[in-house]
């Protein structure tokens, strides 16, 4: 089978949210798996020098008029977060416990969660509210609260973080497919070539 | 007749590049025109704090991969100039004295400079490189080295690029359509849309 495609994104990132409902049907259509590999942009940042969008002067103002219309264009609902951006320890460590027991389910968890942040406004950086998301998907409260809270789960989100900046990730959603890099939910178009017809 | 499309761009930027090649055309498929405007992204930097792509960590990295990939994708041919990024006064001069004189001229020009630093890696910083450039379209070298020189053309541009940072440009390419800002060439999909359709 064709390599998988790698998807690295933020749980805060909105970018990463439209990216997050597209990016397995996108796969599917071409016959490839999807790695979902959630990081920390915080992490990443202290590397880069990267900061949020918001702080940005300019950029900051240009995304908040950005985001929702790239959302409308890819045909998805889009409510800007009273907080925002969020720390994303909670939801990205509640990925990678399931990750390792279902993977399709973690992938519903892993939607589910971004449209409790990015749709209905909830505070997913608790992990109460992460806790929430993940039992209307009949997972349980405790099971997960005690995994995000364990030293195996904080060493996993780690070293995915510490991996993903060894491999270039900067940015969200950041994609790799067969070795090549692609940065942002606009470079569909640029993947999809990709998936059809190889480098170019 | 409908408003026409801002184009806001850097002669030092690749991206600005695969812009200047298309955006004639999607507009006149539009029924618009296209008011050309080069800034420098020096200026716009010291006020947005930004950095020029090649000194940021992994992002400069990547972008030596997607900007011929991109340029690729546009079916545009693409040389990384041998000295990167350039001060841009001379060819946004050169282009303002000609937009004064013979608009549809001077967007050959644009286009040509363009060509001279993206293609065939000649370095357009220098005032006599410009003339160069412009003396294959028929204009004269001696008249367009003065106009580079003039107080006039000079704070023609430095008045450009004051009104390109009050309206919010923070990069290139940037495009206002009916007042709603795009940035980047990864938008002509959105500004398609735009054009179509109207606001959404």
């Amino acid at each position: 089978m064709a390599n998988p495609i790698d998807f690295y994104f933020d749980y805060s990132s909105p970018y990463g949210y439209i990216a997050a409902m597209k990016i397995d049907g996108i796969a599917a259509r071409h016959g490839r798996r999807v790695n979902w590999k959630p990081v920390l942009l915080g992490a990443v940042f202290k590397v880069t020098g990267g900061k949020p969008l918001p702080t940005l002067p300019l950029k900051g103002d240009y995304s908040l008029r950005d985001i929702p219309r790239s959302a409308n264009f890819h045909d998805l609902p889009y409510r800007h977060p009273s907080k925002f951006p969020i720390a994303s320890q909670a939801p990205a460590r509640a990925f990678y416990w399931l990750d390792e027991r279902d993977p399709p389910l973690a992938h519903e968890l892993a939607r589910a969660l971004y449209r409790a942040y990015f749709v209905s406004d909830l505070d997913i950086s608790s992990p109460d509210v992460t806790a929430d998301v993940a039992a209307t998907l009949g997972l349980k409260r405790e099971e997960l609260l005690a995994a995000i809270g364990s030293e195996t789960i904080k060493a996993r989100l780690k070293n995915e973080v510490d991996a993903a900046l060894a491999r270039g990730v900067f940015g969200s959603p950041y994609f790799v497919i067969d070795g090549e890099p692609f940065w942002g939910v606009d470079r569909f178009d640029q993947m999809e070539r990709w998936l059809t017809q190889g480098p170019f």
